[in-house]
């Protein structure tokens, strides 16, 4: 009695990505640790993932403040809330079903964030305007990015949706895309130029794509996760001629918007660029633009809050959206209270400036001084090499491993980086993702990790992997 | 330059449902009421959903202490919150990662909080034990449905998957079985005996399906909706015997077990009567029981939060279900925290319970008083039957439309009881769904609402109800 023969050959094909067996063992590990198990490092230090909560980094005051007061209204009149918290709480549950939180939000999002977010996109550039009822709140941009292919992908053998993807890039989307039954197409980031993207990689891309699939939308994640590469003004630029030359879709991934690492480094999302290039781009190239509250100074990645806005779409598309959105994006209350304040935060004056500044301020001080400290250390490190991390959450380290540890991993039917990544758990405690997950080019080997992380930390994750690195190379040279 | 052209054509047929349809229409009365347009009424009623904290049910003071003490640990010291709410936070904080809320709930769930559903169905199915590791914690039980669903669906032409469904039944489990390609085999539950489960229909279905499709799976829900019925213990025993027989897995969605009206009704699990009724039962049918946070008296709805339990499947299946929940099934940790409470809330003895005993009897009170007062007035109007509400959320009225409705409605393309309801809307200001959407034999036609509201309200509706009844029944006589 048992449908195991019946299950679905789609299901059946489905393996645990790398990451995830590498987090089944750390959380072994972890357990073995806490059973008095002796190893040679007291702590495991994971650094797979983007949750810097998870390690420690504390919440935003103000943010939890407003949630704690929404959640329990009584605290409405308790002084251990400052006043504009308690004054933004009032409004969030005023704008509530039925003034709770418990209630299901309206379809699209609530209308006063949905109002916040494109006021924020708007100041944020330059006064090109937004419409509130062409952004959608969701549970995650995960969630709209995944709608959003379930919108585009159709098609059978060579018309299947093709989307081009950036290499190195992030696992999830290439399996919410393969999962959808789309074509992805790579595109190299070149990595000797800070993972530049390159026009003519673009084109070649399209190019062998055509006849095999049906190339309609561009993937670019900005600032790059695992990449940190910061797009110029100039190379959204070129992106966007591209797009409209090629009458391709722009699904652009700006979740890592608030982390820009240093003064030299600016941030300019594709939808300003795009108005002020002006006609025909401004009014004519389809973009979705996706944002979170899982990263940056916020990162409440548990909280499962996003956004999508859509741009230029034709207006049929968009009544597809809508269904869309309203079908399957529901989100929670929780999350777009989080967007609320991510898209409108305490302003200098208010009672909870001080502190709000202070508390964004010092992490961001300490994601630029970790860039610093792992940019110094590992470019010193025989066999490894980093390119500058302008961007976004991770260093994304290239291994220059020896010929006799790519033959023991071909032997062991595992990845080279993989097998690296497995020992460094094991033998130092550090849990890291190999870029084989991420995607690289043939014969090149790297390592992805997160740099939100308190700065003692960061300091004991490199000596870790300095340490591991040279045993590991003498072990194999 | 648009993709419509191009757009799945899987997308292009997916339509608003009716019931969406009518709350889209809602919401624009709402408007032109706050605009200060005149109506026949001063404020529109919407019974649609089962949310009942939009319509201003209050949350249990307990959950929300907890939630806002977790979301500000500051509030850990303050004397608004209650020692054991403070106490309980304490101890979810401890087994959040890194001891924040805002991180990512490990997959699966958080430890705890399994145990704590674990040891909540060991007590309630009086002793039968119950496995944390086969408990897993998702956003709403519909996703974990949804899941479920990905799992069990394969197959083409008459070796697709088909799900036996009652009707009358919640349109969300049949669409999104539709949407995985699965085919709904309809069971007609019989309005006569009280919306009753009988196993020749059961059998009818079944032989009817084979051939059609592959029929693998009995969807129960119990208590039902809409239909309000609790099964019996005997009842439930035929449907085990039946899905053993069978071979079938059975969906059993049980969200509404916390809400059963009256003394002379008692909720059984599935689990339970399967373990009681022994071997070779208890051993071999494959069952999923679904639970959630947004009905019964927390009514949470927009937190969601529920779980899925999975009982005796094969251990290489089990594997694939951890495979997609750890890939899809998330959830966030405040409605993790949610299903905590609902598992473990506060006991005799404890400084919450006298509050927190008062606040869900108040509650349970509203809902039967509803439900009596339901059964009295309608039943005494002319052209409307209703069955006894023994469970849920809902009551489902039977309208005997005269010839004249049903030919006007035929005329004008749509369903009489959608017609009745549209109107019914327009002129009267309560928003109900029509039978349509649920399911009802051919010819019946009913309307659905929700029996969760203070009782003031629902006097309001039930005298907006009848009086709009009998001028439309005069109107067509
Ligand atoms: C580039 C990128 N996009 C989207 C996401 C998903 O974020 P969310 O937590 O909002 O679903 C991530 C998370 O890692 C990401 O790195
Ligand atoms: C029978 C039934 N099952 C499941 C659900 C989904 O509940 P949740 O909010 O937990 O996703 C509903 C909601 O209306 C329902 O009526």
């Amino acid at each position: 009695m048992s449908f195991l023969r019946e299950i679905s050959p789609m299901v059946r094909s489905i393996h645990l990505p790398g990451q995830e067996v590498l987090m089944s063992r750390a959380a072994r590990i972890r357990t073995e640790l806490r059973q008095g198990i002796k190893k040679d490092f007291m702590e495991l230090i994971d650094l797979s993932s983007s949750d810097i909560h998870s390690r420690g980094i504390k919440p935003i005051s103000f943010l939890r403040q407003v949630m704690a007061a929404c959640c329990y209204p009584s605290l409405l009149h308790s002084d251990r809330i400052p006043a504009d918290a308690r004054e933004r709480a009032r409004s969030l549950l005023t704008d509530s079903n039925g003034g709770s939180i418990g209630s299901y939000p309206p379809t699209g999002g609530m209308a006063k964030v949905r109002r916040s977010v494109s006021d924020f996109i708007t100041r944020r550039d330059g006064g090109v305007p937004s419409i509130p009822e062409h952004i959608f709140l969701t549970t995650g941009s995960q969630q709209a990015l995944t709608i959003f292919l379930k919108l585009l992908v159709s098609g059978e053998g060579p018309l299947r949706t093709g989307v081009l993807v950036p290499v190195p890039s992030y696992s999830t989307f290439s399996m919410a895309l393969a999962n959808q039954g789309g074509v992805m197409v790579p595109y190299y980031l070149c990595e000797e130029q800070g993972w530049a993207l390159e026009m003519e990689e673009l084109q070649r891309a399209l190019q062998a794509a055509r006849g095999h699939c049906n190339p309609m939308a561009l993937y670019v994640i900005n600032p790059g996760n695992p990449s940190g590469l910061v797009q110029s003004r100039k190379s959204i630029e070129e992106v966007i001629r591209f797009a409209a030359q090629e009458r391709l879709f722009l699904l652009v991934d700006e979740v890592y918007q608030e982390t820009i690492h240093g003064e030299d480094t600016e941030f300019v999302s594709y939808k300003r660029v795009l108005f002020e290039m002006g006609s025909p781009y401004s009014s004519t190239v389809e973009l979705a633009s996706f944002h979170s509250v899982s990263k940056g100074t916020f990162g409440e990645y548990g909280m499962r809050g996003g956004y999508v806005e859509l741009v230029n779409l034709d207006p049929k598309v968009m009544e597809h959206a809508l269904t869309f959105f309203n079908r399957d994006g529901s989100g929670t209350v929780m999350g777009q209270i989080a967007l609320d304040i991510l898209a409108d935060p305490p302003q200098l004056g208010d009672p909870s400036y001080p502190l709000y500044s202070q508390e964004v301020q010092s992490i961001k001080n300490t994601l630029l001084s970790n860039v610093r400290r792992v940019h110094s250390v590992l470019n010193g490190v025989p066999g490894m090499s980093c390119q500058p991390i302008r961007g976004g959450l991770y260093a994304f380290v290239q291994l220059h491993l020896p010929q006799r540890v790519i033959e023991q991993a071909k032997e062991a039917g595992v990845e080279p980086d993989m097998m690296y990544c497995q020992r460094l758990l094991n033998e130092a405690g550090l849990c890291v993702v190999p870029g084989c997950e991420c995607g690289q080019r043939e014969g090149s080997y790297h390592i992805r990790f997160c740099i939100g992380v308190q700065e003692e930390i960061m300091e004991e994750v490199l000596q870790r992997l300095k340490s591991f690195h040279s045993h590991f190379m003498r072990e194999f040279s």
